[in-house]
C-alpha cells in the first residue's frame, strides 16, 4: 500500500508554464493559427506532461495485461475461459491484432499475465507476475481479496516503472480476458452512479436475452459485495479484475515519471476509473484514444472528462485502440517539433485581411 | 478531352467477389467478429478496389498539387497571394506539414505546380505543370477557360498515372492554394444545390464580417458565371482552380488503375464533387480521411455518400488529413492480411453462450 500511496504522491499537475511555451511555438508554425485542430491541443497536453516545450515521442510502449474472471461461471458471454491463455499464445506468436498494431507504430510490447486461470508456458516476451489464477465468482463472493487488488495495482506500479528503465516516451494500455467487460461495466456503474442497464454492452456479441443475462449478473454482483463507491481499492477488490487493477496501476507509475499514458477501450476505461478515483489529477495525463462500441465506455470517457480521438467503432482491446492513439501523440508532437515556422521559412505573416 | 473520356470509361466497380473473399478471411480472424470496427469495413473496401482479397498498401503516395485563385483580389482571406508559393517552398525545403505527415506514414509526396501565380525556382521534387498563372477573379470572369479546366484534369491523370508506374498501391490528395476555399466553397454549392451561406466556413480564420463579405463574393460569383450544375466541366471552368481540376484528375486516373484514393478536406472535397459528377463510380473509390472544420465539407462528404474516418477539426490542406486517413488503411489491410485464423492459432472458436 505504501508504494500505491508514495506514487499517486509523485503525480504533479502538468506544468503549465510548458503548456504556454508549446503554444507560443505552435503560434509560429507555418500554418493557419488552430489548423491541426485536436493534433495541437494534444501537442500541448504531450508538453505539459513530459514537461517539454517540444514534446519527444520516440519510445513507444503498450502494456496489454491477461487476466480472467471467475464471473464467467454465470455464462455472461460467448467465448470460453481457455480463450484468454489462447490470446496471450496468439500474441506471443505475434498474430494477435496488437501485434500488427504495435508494429505498424513501431512501439514495443510488454505482454503480462496477471491472472490468467492456468499457468502458461513460459516465453521470453511474456511477464509472469500473477496475483492469482483467475478471480472469484463476484456474483458470491468478492472478486479478489483487498491485498490481492493492492498487489495488482502496485504490479502494475512495478511494471510501467520497469519499461521506463528502458525508456519510455508514452504508454499505451491493453487488457486480454474473457469475461472482462462484467467486472468492467460494474465498476463503470459503481463509480459513475449510472444504472447498470445504461453501461452494460454487448461485449464481444451478444443477443438481447444474453444482454438482459448480463444486466442481472452485474447487478447481483453488486448487491453481493456493496462495493464503496468512494473506495476505489474496494470497488476493485469487489467487482474488478487482476488486469484492471494492474492498468490503473500502470497509469499511476506512468504518471509519477511524466508519461503520458494512452488509454484504450473499455477495460482500460475501467483501469482509468478506478485510478483516477485514487489520484483525482491523473486524469491530466490520460489520452482517450477512442470511444469504443461498448455503451458504458462514453459514460467513463465523459465521467474522467476526456475526449476521445478516434470513433472507429472498435472493440478488440489488446491495446489496439491505444496504438493508434499514439501514432497521432506522435504526429502531434513531431508537427510540433518539426514544422518550419514562419521566420524559417520566410512566409509572410497573416496581413490585415 | 478524349482522355478523361478514355480514363471515365476504364473506371469498373470495385470487384465484389474479391470483397466476398476478403470477408470471409475477415471472419476467421482471432477477434470477435466485427470488433475492428471501420477498419474491417476500410479492409473490405480496398479489397474490392484493389481487386485482392489481401490489399496491400506499401507503395503510398500523395500528390499535392497549387495553385492560386484570382478572385483573391476581392480579399477574400486574410493572407496575401504570394504566400501560395511561399508555401510550396517552405514544402520543398521540407518544413510544412505535409512533410512531417508524410515522413510518418512513411509516403512519397509529389508536389505539383499547376497554377501557382508567378514562376517557382526548379528543385527536383516540384512537377511545374502550370495551366496558367493563377486563375481569373471569378466574380469577373470565368476562373478558367474550358480548355484550361480540361487540361487541368488531364494533367491530373497524367500525374498520377506517372505515380503509378513507380508503384503505387493508394494515394492522398492534398492542396495548397491561398483562397481556395472560396472556389471550393462556390463548387460546393452548385453541384449539392445547397445555399451559399449554408457551405460557406472561415477558412483560415475569418471574422463575422469578413465571412458575410465571403458569402456575397461567392454568390456573386455565381450570379456572374451561371455554372451548369449538370457540366462539371463547366463549374470547374466558372468557379473552380487549377489545383481542383488537378486533384480531380489524379482521383478519376487512380480509380482507372484500380488506385484507393484517400480524399483530404475541403478542397479536395470540391475536387471529388467534380469528378464523381463526372464519373459517378469513383465514389467507391473514395476513402474520406476525415471531417474537416469547414462546414461545407459535411455537405459534400453527404452528397458523396462518404463516411469520415476522422474527426479532429483539422483544416490545414497540404493532404495532412489523406495522410493520417493512409496510415489507417495500411492497418486496416495488414489486420486483414496478418493476424492470425483461429486454426492458426489453435484459439477455440466462439461457444454457444
Amino acid at each position: 500500500m505504501d508504494k500505491i500511496t508514495r506514487t499517486i504522491k509523485a503525480i504533479k499537475p502538468p506544468d503549465k508554464n510548458t503548456v504556454a511555451r508549446a503554444q507560443e511555438r505552435q503560434d509560429t508554425l507555418t500554418k493557419p493559427p488552430g489548423s491541426l485542430g485536436r493534433l495541437e491541443e494534444l501537442s500541448l497536453r504531450l508538453a505539459g506532461i513530459q514537461g517539454k516545450p517540444l514534446p519527444v515521442i520516440k519510445d513507444k510502449g503498450i502494456i496489454t495485461i491477461a487476466g480472467d474472471h471467475g464471473v464467467v461461471a454465470e455464462k455472461i458471454g460467448n467465448w470460453p475461459q481457455e480463450v484468454t491463455a489462447q490470446m496471450v499464445d496468439n500474441f506471443l506468436q505475434g498474430g494477435a491484432g496488437i501485434n500488427i498494431l504495435a508494429r505498424q507504430i513501431n512501439a514495443r510490447i510488454t505482454g503480462v499475465d496477471m491472472g490468467v486461470a492456468r499457468d502458461l508456458a513460459s516465453h521470453p516476451s511474456l511477464l509472469v507476475r500473477k496475483c492469482g489464477y483467475g478471480t472469484k465468482n463476484m456474483c458470491r463472493y468478492p472478486a479478489m481479496t483487498t491485498e490481492q487488488a493492492v498487489q495488482a495495482i502496485e504490479t502494475g506500479i512495478d511494471i510501467v516503472t520497469e519499461e521506463a528503465t528502458k525508456g519510455l516516451d508514452i504508454v499505451g494500455t491493453g487488457d486480454m480476458g474473457i469475461g472482462n467487460t462484467t467486472p468492467s461495466t460494474a465498476i463503470c456503474a459503481v463509480i459513475t452512479g449510472k444504472p447498470v442497464a445504461a453501461v452494460t454492452g454487448r461485449g464481444t456479441g451478444l443477443s438481447d436475452a444474453q444482454l438482459e443475462h448480463k444486466i442481472a449478473v452485474i447487478q447481483k454482483a453488486i448487491e453481493c459485495n456493496h462495493p464503496d463507491p468512494t473506495q476505489p481499492l474496494d470497488v476493485l477488490a469487489k467487482v474488478g479484475g487482476f488486469e484492471i487493477g494492474g492498468l490503473a496501476g500502470v497509469m499511476l507509475g506512468a504518471a509519477a515519471l511524466h508519461i503520458p499514458v494512452v488509454i484504450d477501450g473499455f477495460i482500460s476505461g475501467a483501469a482509468a476509473l478506478i485510478a483516477a478515483s485514487l489520484a483525482p489529477v491523473l486524469k491530466d495525463y490520460l489520452i482517450a484514444a477512442h470511444l469504443s462500441a461498448e455503451p458504458g465506455h462514453r459514460i467513463m470517457l465523459e465521467y474522467l472528462g476526456l475526449e476521445p480521438l478516434l470513433r472507429l467503432e472498435m472493440r478488440l482491446g489488446e491495446g489496439t485502440g491505444a496504438a493508434l492513439g499514439i501514432f497521432l501523440a506522435e504526429v502531434a508532437a513531431r508537427t510540433l517539433s518539426e514544422m518550419a515556422t514562419f521566420t524559417e521559412a520566410q512566409v509572410s505573416e497573416k496581413g490585415e485581411g
